[in-house]
């Protein structure tokens, strides 16, 4: 049981390291380095999967696609990366279900490698698996490189959310048509914001597919629908019930941070004190660094805690986030992320629609006290990336708000699956909407654990949201082969 | 009964004249000249409608939208134009409503004073009234003015379905924001192309409106949904229906018309026998004129077939259609357009995504033989437009394949109403799919006619028609009401 325990604390890392920090990086570089430290990094660099890689089979294919599926200009098309697997696939013939991952910000490649719960269920299933890369990620490059797509505000103009679901859709549908598959029924999935793009494309295209298992997916964290305290409150609240004294050792680090920092050598000494490869120029990319840690990890605290005593503040910090940032024990000294106004995919999302206020409250949040600012915020766009956001727009065009009525009698087949560890959960639907949009919720669960890989060391609970998983994916295509059968029949 | 018919007759031809050709105009200018001749014409200029004008007070308001809602290209904004009225609207504090027409494909002024449905209604409900106009019609030109907006392919790019119904969505947002009307339900109302932008807006956006009524929407008019030939054989049918001698007559006439105008000086024959105010260069715009008042007027064929014993076919075609042109009996000549391959906005639509295949049955219609050409449609919208068409968009973006299964459970509060005498009737949606989405089907309607003011020469099979529809939206913003109810007790 203690094994048990560790491993899946390391798988929680290994996801919360990479897929999470992503989603969440909007506020690491937006704020003037004068302002409270941003309390999210963007510290993504894929962390190898062991073992898993060899066992997923895959074909890489390319598709071709308008770069603007909402205009007529007449623009170069692009190579859309897509991974495909048959080998369990059952054919038109048997209406063998098709199963969709919709790929989100990073390579598709490693999306499909770290979401072993489509592979582990496709043969039950007799399911095809496809995992379509999302635009301007990866492979999948308008314009015919990343320099080029990434250069300015216009070449990044087409990477929005709607761009990708039309993407998908256009996939999808040309090629069931191209395999006489036009009776298979598409099931989606996706985690974090591929839990977004999962949830919204069963909402607005749901003729191309019968059901969405969306994962952590905070569709509701935008605008007004949840407090901008949520998310900070969630990791903080998660640390207090694991150790008041961790919950301290970070609020009061911040203050011994920064006048570190103000020190002669300061830098110097912080820089030695946390390991890293290359010496500080501010406080800032340290403080950011950190963030990451702290944002999904509560196990940091028992490092935190253990300290020897006579620690400093400051010491016991770096053995806290050293769990997360070298769980192996084999990283001699740590990089930080030393370009942070670069031309990241999700930072440019986060600085058009991707809008997402947080802020953190003084009395109930261990990070530093910050009230979302979305002035400074659009300044931070627009002297970025040269592009004014639309925080309004997301909300306009996916709805969100009174969601519960909105969908109650509107649309079906969704399962929004959150662990209330996962601070994201705080933007998700966590109540049952109607008999088919369904919220399942586990107490334990951090970011979309249910779509990694089973392993004979997954807890109970875990074995058990999965089960209900299949049981509702196999209703969903239930229903369909149901309804087509009386129609033949006919 | 006689008087009350012969009104009817008269409201059919208003209509029909005015909405229904600039829809069906995709092909009447896309064959070259040596094809057969096109089946619909662009004979859409607006005949004013008597005495309703007055009785529609609104105020006229601009908004300011982004012109690609899609992209973020630092595009420049255009001002949308739309009437409003809130002369009946109990406001926000007991949630009145807000009826929301769909502008279509033309000036938004027209629309409203043809619209006499939504007028009549409104005060009952308590409900405010809007009209947006649609984007690239009107007065709500990207570019500062049509010229600009209509001078190429890349001006027109973002006329589309799509961006209107952002544009809608966008609007009405904002205008329920600056109200606090956030609570306040909208239904959404649309006929012809507005009808199917009604549909797809409550699909697409059922956060914003509660309901649509859709009427005469032949949002199943695309890729191989229904047969090419459906259009034109129930135009036949009804012509046959009533008079078969008036089917042939007319299914002989091109022939007629055509080895007229071979004829030394047959073209100018042709330009008295129809009393055409300028001499034809070709029988091709005849022919449009011609179909255009064939393909939504049955009653032609009285006086076809009442045409003085000893008339030729020709004479017999003219008298029969000037029912349709000259209802009034005021007009000396006919003006034939003479700008068949103008930058006209529906042309555009047709020739990007609004592709909608039709053919001529040899036996079955009375239409000169045609087999849908793909190939040279799309040769047609290059030369004319230099912009190639997306024939199999409309489907996957919006669906309409298999829709009783995909909307079967999913989405509700839709009302597709159609008479059966409208050809556009077979490319709607003809049968209940759930229990609210619903087929409101009238024997003897014509295209729209429920949207029309009510008049005490309606027949009852309209009054009913009507009551029902005014039942349905009772029932959408009762359950709306009750809903937000529930939750504000909870």
């Amino acid at each position: 049981m203690a094994s048990s325990t560790v491993s899946f604390i390391i798988i929680i890392i290994i996801i919360t390291t990479v897929l999470l920090p992503s989603l969440s990086s909007q506020l690491s570089d937006l704020f003037p380095s004068n302002n409270p430290p941003p309390f999210l990094g963007k510290h993504s660099h894929p962390i190898k999967q062991p073992n898993h890689h060899q066992q997923y089979r895959y074909e890489t294919r390319y598709f071709s696609q308008p770069l603007d599926h909402f205009s007529f200009l007449d623009l170069p098309r692009f190579r859309q990366r897509y991974l495909i697997n048959t080998e369990h696939w059952v054919g038109p013939s048997r209406s063998g279900p098709i199963f969709l991952y919709c790929g989100n910000e990073g390579d598709i490649e490693w999306f499909a490698v770290n979401t072993g719960f489509v592979w582990d269920i496709a043969p039950r299933f007799g399911a095809m698996i496809l995992f379509p890369e999302h635009r301007y990620y990866g492979d999948s490059m308008p314009f015919g490189s990343k320099e080029e797509a990434y250069r300015n505000a216009t070449t990044l103009s087409y990477l929005t959310a709607e761009q990708a679901l039309a993407d998908f859709a256009v996939l999808i549908t040309d090629l069931k048509k191209n395999l006489s598959a036009e009776g298979c029924p598409v099931v989606l999935f996706g985690g974090s914001y591929g839990g977004m793009l999962a949830a919204w494309m069963r909402l607005k295209y749901p003729h191309v597919a019968v059901g969405a298992l969306a994962s952590s997916a905070p569709i509701l964290q935008f605008e007004d629908i949840v407090p901008p305290e949520t998310f900070y409150n969630i990791v903080s609240n998660s640390f207090k019930r694991e150790s008041s004294s961790c919950f301290d050792t970070i609020k009061n680090s911040w203050n011994a941070l920064r006048s570190e920092g103000q020190k002669e050598d300061g830098l110097k000494q912080l820089s030695k004190t946390f390991h890293l490869c290359r010496e500080l120029t501010s406080v800032q990319g340290l403080s950011d660094w950190l963030d990451s840690a702290y944002s999904y990890l509560a196990m940091v605290c028992k490092r935190i805690d253990g300290s020897p005593a006579g620690s400093s503040i400051l010491e016991r910090i770096f053995n806290g986030v050293s769990v997360y940032y070298n769980y192996t024990g084999e990283v001699d000294c740590f990089q930080l992320d030393d370009d942070p106004h670069g031309m990241d995919g999700w930072n440019w999302q986060a600085c058009t629609e991707m809008v997402m206020p947080m802020s953190s409250d003084q009395n109930t949040s261990m990070f530093p006290a910050y009230d979302w600012d979305y002035s400074a915020f659009r300044e931070g766009c627009q002297r970025d990336f040269q592009v004014t956001p639309r925080p309004r727009w997301i909300t306009t065009e996916f709805g969100g708000h009174d969601i519960e009525h909105v969908l109650k009698s509107f649309g079906s087949n969704i399962i929004f699956s959150n662990g209330l560890l996962d601070p994201w959960s705080g933007g998700s639907v966590l109540k049952n909407i109607s008999e088919t949009i369904i919220a399942l919720i586990t107490k334990e669960g951090a970011h979309h654990i249910d779509l990694r890989a089973s392993s004979t060391e997954d807890p109970d609970w875990l074995v058990e949201q999965r089960a209900t998983e299949i049981k509702l994916i196999q209703g969903w295509i239930y229903n369909y082969s149901k309804k087509m059968k009386a129609t033949f029949e006919i």
